[in-house]
């Protein structure tokens, strides 16, 4: 493998759409979604997870799966290569197939590496949602369309606790071996530490030379941007994130708090890594969305103003923004 | 210099009765500040900074330092050894010295690395903040108290903008000059990042080593546990924080945010260092003055509840605690 500690990308993916609005204790309005979809990708970043079509009675959230991706094809351009959806079983795949041929090229299949975590989410044990995520790959495969696994709980489990990385990396082998182009490992609970993030992001890398490896971070025990250091440090070079640090797992206790996108990615940008993305534009979208949604959200960043290292101008003004 | 990075123990103190409380928008009762430092010196907390003696005037909120020390006193024990109290003039070490024969054996003394701070704090350029400090050491002399220093705004400035690391350095050599025991880097107003973070850690222990040197971080922008993470792959092993989150300094616009203290310990000992600290305890002392002020703190895990890492029970009971 080539060690991509070296490497001075980094590649971004937004997932609030997705697994913010999943979580969101009241309907969120679909004009509310779009214009958070706009604003993350006019701001730069590379792709986002615009919704799940998981069924609307298990998340009633997401229910308008299908409206946003209509929107976002009518929109026009190349819109939908920049999205990827979350497609939890067959049912899911036939929905999002639908979507194929106006441009859209990437799903995500999902996974718990816990018994416990599988059982409350989909009501399947990891080898049974093993076997539903195969048939999912193998009805993609004449599309071509890129399949990406999103490997959840992969530090701790609700339910099942503690998870060792030997049981995490034989999980993630499984899909590789199916030929995910990309596993994302998911701190869904927010347990991790830097120390046990630097040691599964090395196995990782070490493991899947020849797949993406990203990381998926929830802040919910303060760590989040902490353990996006340590995954960097380590080599890893994509990570996931939430605008405002909204979102959670429904199906996760006290699971609330993806990593906030715009802190996280100030820090990347002080590390040095280039994301081409304007961490500035993507303050503002989360000042509009929590506008919106009428309720603080967690992200920092928003809230203080921009750093020193983002807007050069900051020496100029005295203090931060209000 | 010995290299610090290899030491496994770090040095905690707990600065949200003094940091934390100045800047508390209600008048905060004497008897939840006394308990929030019971708790914390009973979690095992080393040193905890406990008051400052500014003028009731400046911030009325620590109007009742000395009513503080006394309850301190009379409870009896080695309790005045372990805390520490700010002394930001030579008016306020005498305020202090009326305690030292009770066992109060730490000062801190404060200056911000900009004129513009020092004028806005202080109504004094740095030039003029550094010749009022050395009349505290002076006075501090006889007695054999240990005087501290906390280096303000050591990454930018509300009112002058970003810090170039020698200025910093600058300052520090002048107290070092003077015989202060420690240093504490403050990142006042939240704009540090961990690049930066760790440039001013290399450069501190290479030119102060021998004298402690301690990180002090605010969560304004969300970095202050990343950088914290950064102070210690550095080499530094003093950290300073507020529980719950509370805490800012009332003269810097924007600065709200302390970093969390027991988040902050929890990657601590995921990162394998040793504290003495009860972490656990730490967080009931969260929720206990989250109850006491009845309002919700920045902090995560005193509401998201253990971690693996901190509770090997965690796995038995499912979730985390609610």
């Amino acid at each position: 493998m080539t060690d991509s500690r070296a490497a001075t990308k980094v590649w971004f993916t937004e997932v609030g759409p997705r697994d913010g609005f999943q979580n969101w204790p009241r309907p969120v309005p679909t004009p509310v979604k779009l214009e958070l979809i706009d604003a993350a990708l006019d701001a730069g970043v590379p792709r986002v997870e615009v919704t799940s079509m998981v069924s609307p009675r298990w998340v009633p959230q997401l229910a308008d799966a299908e409206s946003v991706l209509e929107s976002l094809r009518d929109a026009g351009g190349d819109v939908l290569k920049r999205v990827r959806v979350l497609v939890p079983n067959l049912k899911g795949m036939e929905r999002a197939s639908r979507f194929f041929d106006d441009g859209l090229a990437n799903v995500l299949v999902n996974v718990g590496v816990t018994d416990g975590f599988n059982r409350h989410n989909l009501n399947r044990s990891v080898e049974e949602t093993l076997i539903d995520i195969g048939e999912v790959v193998a009805a993609a495969a004449p599309s071509k369309v890129r399949v990406d696994a999103s490997v959840s709980v992969a530090w701790g489990c609700p339910y099942d606790g503690p998870v060792a990385p030997d049981r995490v990396i034989g999980v993630a082998q499984r899909l590789a071996e199916m030929g995910v182009a990309e596993l994302s490992f998911g701190d869904t609970i927010g347990v991790a530490g830097p120390a046990e993030v630097g040691r599964l992001s090395e196995l990782a890398l070490e493991e899947f030379a020849g797949i993406e490896v990203a990381m998926h971070f929830h802040d919910t025990r303060g760590l989040g941007v902490a353990n996006a250091q340590a995954a960097l440090a380590a080599g890893v070079r994509r990570l996931e994130g939430s605008i405002g640090g909204i979102g959670g797992c429904p199906f996760a206790p006290n699971s609330t708090g993806n990593v906030c996108s715009e802190d996280m990615l100030a820090m990347v940008a002080e590390l040095g890594f280039e994301t081409g993305i304007d961490v500035d534009r993507l303050m503002q979208a989360a000042v509009s969305l929590e506008r919106a949604l009428d309720e603080e959200l967690p992200g920092k960043l928003h809230r203080a103003g921009g750093a020193p290292w983002l807007a050069p101008s900051w020496a100029a003004g005295g203090s931060a923004r209000p």
